[in-house]
């Protein structure tokens, strides 16, 4: 009998209308998205008939910072809040995982714990954090402070606030309720844990106050590529939102990962290495690419110009828009990975100002554009040569964008025996292959 | 024609299990309603059927403040977190309110809006905030403070918390969105209003990230009793929950809270009072009574010892059981008002300290004991002698309380013509006959 393959991962990266700036504009697209959950509900619904690891909910703590005359072409300026939004999806679906992004600057330990365990118990297991530390300079304003907090400091303070939240989640064990009515003993003292955790950045006593999760903790997901993130990654995470350029790219960062992992004393299978991506499927691959050529063409430039201001931490509307990037840009406060990664590119190409900003304003990352065949082709060269042990995906446009994955490519890849036709488990770590993680403090 | 007659308001105070700490073990209780949402979906959806204006979940931001030993009686040390909570359950509800508890003393203004705004975006218009300043003194060492915050204190930002977060609901006009696919223009820059708040206690840029809500606002619920707290509810509540322990206490207080509502040029119908009441029905009168009884018994010494130490500040297990309460109790920031009024509850009827705090394990606050129409009868005599706009109801124990009174004892308040039997309208606002808030940037 043959060896089963080795499988993908996919989960599905949303916004509520689409991240690509222009797709509220494409024929047949759901503008009203971010005001109107229906149109979500039918999104996840078919995400989940396509049997989809996660829906996985993108977050920012502000408008993101563009000039107002630039914010006038973005539907991102409205969107649900994660929890709120997940957890009402969590009634309209019954496998599909769930992962809200949260900020550990921004939030406090106790607060992330609760809403997390909470949306695992209410979800029976398919909750999932994506622990960012918040690169946009303009999130700070909105919470009493002038200055953005410094990228290291960020950093060891996520780290720390990982350990105050895992801490919480093992708050009970798992056999604490024992619910006797008879003698009257709802829970048993004994399996209480007071976390009292008094460290640098943090100090909190607990024990939350609601009880472990069902998945002992949910899914943990970070997208850093940054040192510490990386590093933060490896010590932490259980699967990785990351954007490698390339293949080649994608391979070494898949080796660094996975080896840090290994040196602090991981199983590097417990960490599944899921890059994003955006997928267009077409009837041919010409088809395919005149699509993402038409959905470029409706990213207006005063959009194109805001993402490059936020990618760089600086507003690009001052430069001059046909000529080169100039070679003094500042550096800010905001994530450096992308700053970098943006100027890479525009060397790289050569590219003017407006190419740059129509490149990012559209989507500048990895993408996939053909048929479901070729498409499928890439995939399986990225998940066989140890690039990837999943995608991220990124829809150009809905409904249709995604249609076309769920209905065209996801087939396609069930066919040839690399993705699930059915869900085999009940949880999201069932679905993503991790282990329930040991209460720290009850064996 | 005859006039319409005065209606009742009916919101539903709840916890998984009860707030009755014996109702675990009573007959038939879910005593896993804390891990087990589809109780819940159960209970919600016999309160909408039975037209009630809103569900309210009670909350605390940690395990409360009794002894290890005592909590294991305690069904409340795990719950569900409210956000979470009502957002799944605004996806098996349609028409009914949806009341979530937030505290302004432990988190932060932009957050708490977000949340009531896509809450109210999720749920079509039927969100409100239970505004609390947070009086277990437990909570602070959840959130880094070795000290409670003192009680003016809490009060002087929660006002201030107050203008932010209404500020930032109307951080978009309601027609800020053209979404006008030709000229590519999603949002009219001169629509949206950057708050720009520096206070004396928090600062706040702006914009929200979110369109304002269905409701303008989602309705402002307030519970506070002392001094600072009825003043706050008097500028800012629209619908009050309150404890006044007979009906001469609540027309002092009803009359007292409409005059200071007045007195701050609002119109006094356009704040609720709704007193907190636990309502037991039963067969008979002395059935009702005999279940309330049998109820209590279910309350454990242990339990009811630390009920009476939450109420007052301070271990009461350290008491003598069968002495009258000392007279030295020592003054602390928990809540002053449930403070003195179990004070006050033991000196005017002679109470030991056993018999004090079975009297506070059990329920010790309003309650209307008979058959559907003595009930009734008492409803009607508190709304119509100026009392009470209706009632904020706790239920003695779920599922049976629970059906008794919306299968028994609103057809009764029906036959009288003093409560609906459809909804009128769709948001909680139309439920409780409440304006939408002018938006104060834009007219």
């Amino acid at each position: 009998m043959a060896e089963k393959k080795k499988q993908l991962h996919l989960t599905a990266f949303m916004r509520p209308v689409s991240l690509h700036t222009g797709a509220w504009r494409y024929p047949g697209a759901y503008a009203d998205a971010n005001f109107n959950i229906k149109h979500i509900i039918s999104f996840i619904q078919s995400l989940e008939a396509a049997k989809f690891d996660a829906f996985f909910m993108a977050d920012h703590l502000g408008v993101l910072n563009m000039p107002l005359e630039a914010l006038k072409r973005s539907h991102t300026v409205t969107s649900f809040e994660p929890f709120t939004l997940l957890s009402a999806l969590s009634q309209v679906t019954s496998r599909i995982g769930l992962a809200a992004t949260a900020s550990t600057t921004y939030d406090e330990p106790y607060h992330i714990a609760r809403r997390f365990a909470s949306l695992d118990h209410l979800s029976e297991g398919r909750a999932a954090w994506n622990i960012v530390t918040t690169g946009n300079p303009e999130s700070s304003k909105n919470f009493g402070r002038e200055e953005h907090v410094e990228h290291g400091e960020r950093y060891k303070r996520a780290r720390e606030f990982y350990d105050v939240v895992t801490g919480l989640w093992d708050s009970f064990a798992d056999d604490a309720f024992p619910r006797d009515v008879e003698s009257g003993v709802y829970v048993d003292p004994d399996k209480i844990h007071v976390l009292n955790h008094k460290g640098d950045e943090l100090s909190v006593r607990g024990p939350l106050n609601i009880a472990r999760p069902v998945q002992g903790w949910p899914v943990i997901v970070q997208a850093g590529q940054s040192e510490p993130g990386r590093q933060l990654a490896a010590e932490t995470a259980e699967a990785i939102f990351c954007s490698p350029r390339d293949i080649d790219a994608a391979k070494v960062l898949y080796a660094d990962i996975k080896g840090r992992a290994e040196a602090v004393g991981r199983d590097p299978d417990h960490l599944k290495i899921l890059p994003a991506a955006l997928i267009v499927v077409g009837e041919s691959v010409e088809d395919a690419r005149e699509k993402r050529l038409k959905l470029d063409s409706l990213v207006h430039y005063d959009s194109a110009i805001a993402s490059l201001s936020i990618a760089l931490g600086t507003d690009a509307s001052k430069f001059e828009p046909d000529e080169l990037l100039p070679e003094d840009i500042p550096e800010t406060n905001a994530s450096k990975t992308s700053r970098e990664s943006v100027i890479n590119l525009a060397k790289k190409d050569g590219l003017t100002v407006r190419q740059l900003a129509s490149r990012l304003g559209g989507y500048a990352g990895l993408a996939f554009v053909g048929t479901p065949e070729t498409v499928a082709d890439e995939l399986e060269v990225w998940l066989n040569e140890g690039a990837a042990d999943g995608f991220t995906i990124t829809f150009p446009f809905l409904p249709e964008g995604l249609e076309n994955v769920t209905k065209r490519l996801i087939p396609e890849l069930q066919r040839r025996g690399i993705f699930r036709s059915e869900y085999e488990g009940t949880t999201l770590r069932d679905h993503l292959g991790l282990p329930r993680p040991k209460n720290r403090f009850f064996s």
